[in-house]
């Protein structure tokens, strides 16, 4: 059964998936970069910019968030730092003409756009009419393949909430970010019957995979 | 110089610091022992039912949130199962008459009571009139030797936020509680200079010690 999975999300150790004040100076938030260093150096990060890069333990669980994905889903704050009506400023995202994604992606939003179509088969939709009309759009782009629910934190909490989440690859790393988007606020991932199912601790983080009990 | 310690406190993945609804037969909440397989083993822990126990890393944190505390401070909640005005019940804390402190400890209560001498060193002490009260009577009481706040997660949370506390032992167990008192709710450990200063993952949870950069 195809899944919906959220992959390689990392949070501070006080609960964050971001810092605060976004920007396009700081698309994580201020400090958010922070929350990263298990992840930049991975040859699966390191190989989108056409440059080698560690291989181990972080960098399985990177490529693994990266495989067996059909189609995206996004808040909008993560696919542009603008905020309210789209305007023609030109923007597609921040991951250049040829993104990191090679399939659908579904952009929450509340304002209507025409889709964009990139290179390498990623085309952003944006969808105005909520989480479960993503769900479904996603679900039907993926086929057999599972949906994967990118981010932000806002995004993640929003489908955890409606206990539509079958799978999270939670990564902690070790900062505090004091401020910013927290993962766990108002949700209850026990009550749904989610277990940790594996950690792993590397030098950088610890991994966490969570499943729900059958 | 002597610090206000945390050491050894255990929060959840999704950082709760006990579960909910704590009560004579579930003094840490509902699936608050989850939190404890760590710390259970360990021949620090054992040793005060006069049992061997594991050595290792988790001991090795076990026992060096034990050492050089010359007074502790704890909330009502952790010290009794009771709520509201002390009653003839007997009650002496968890602890058995020889308690594991060793040294005075400062319950914070809204209800005046008389010490009570236990065996051991062990001194528990009521203090109606607030956290820094209490902070100036543990440091007196500890002199050259540290304080330590033992819990729960919202007397930790009060000191967290007074800015009170100098170093933090915590440890992230594999496991999610879903309801509860959340540690790092209303706290800002960033913005008062906290940093990770050391993490060390075992087979059964990651230990993280905090300390403001200087």
């Amino acid at each position: 059964m195809p899944k919906l999975r959220v992959s390689a999300f990392t949070i501070s150790l006080d609960g964050f998936g971001a810092g605060p004040d976004q920007s396009l100076k700081n698309p994580l938030g201020v400090g958010g970069e922070t929350l990263h260093p298990w992840m930049v150096p991975t040859r699966t990060f390191q190989s989108m910019f056409g440059n080698d890069g560690e291989t181990g333990v972080d960098d399985d669980f990177a490529r693994a968030s990266m495989e067996g994905v059909g189609a995206w889903i996004m808040g909008r704050n993560m696919f542009a730092h603008s905020r309210g009506p789209w305007t023609e400023d030109g923007w597609k995202g921040w991951w250049g003409e040829n993104p990191v994604y090679h399939c659908p992606v579904f952009v929450l939003t509340h304002h209507a756009r025409a889709p964009i179509e990139m290179q390498g088969g990623t085309t952003f939709h944006f969808v105005t009419d909520g989480i479960h009309a993503a769900l479904d759009r996603a679900k039907a782009a993926a086929g057999p393949k599972d949906v994967r629910v990118g981010g932000g934190a806002a995004t993640v909490r929003q489908y955890l909430a409606a206990g539509l989440v079958d799978e999270m690859h939670l990564v902690v790393s070790p900062v505090l970010l004091g401020r910013g988007e927290r993962l766990f606020d108002g949700t209850d991932l026990a009550s749904q019957g989610f277990k940790v199912a594996r950690t792993t601790a590397t030098a950088k983080a610890t991994h966490y995979v969570l499943r729900k009990a059958a």
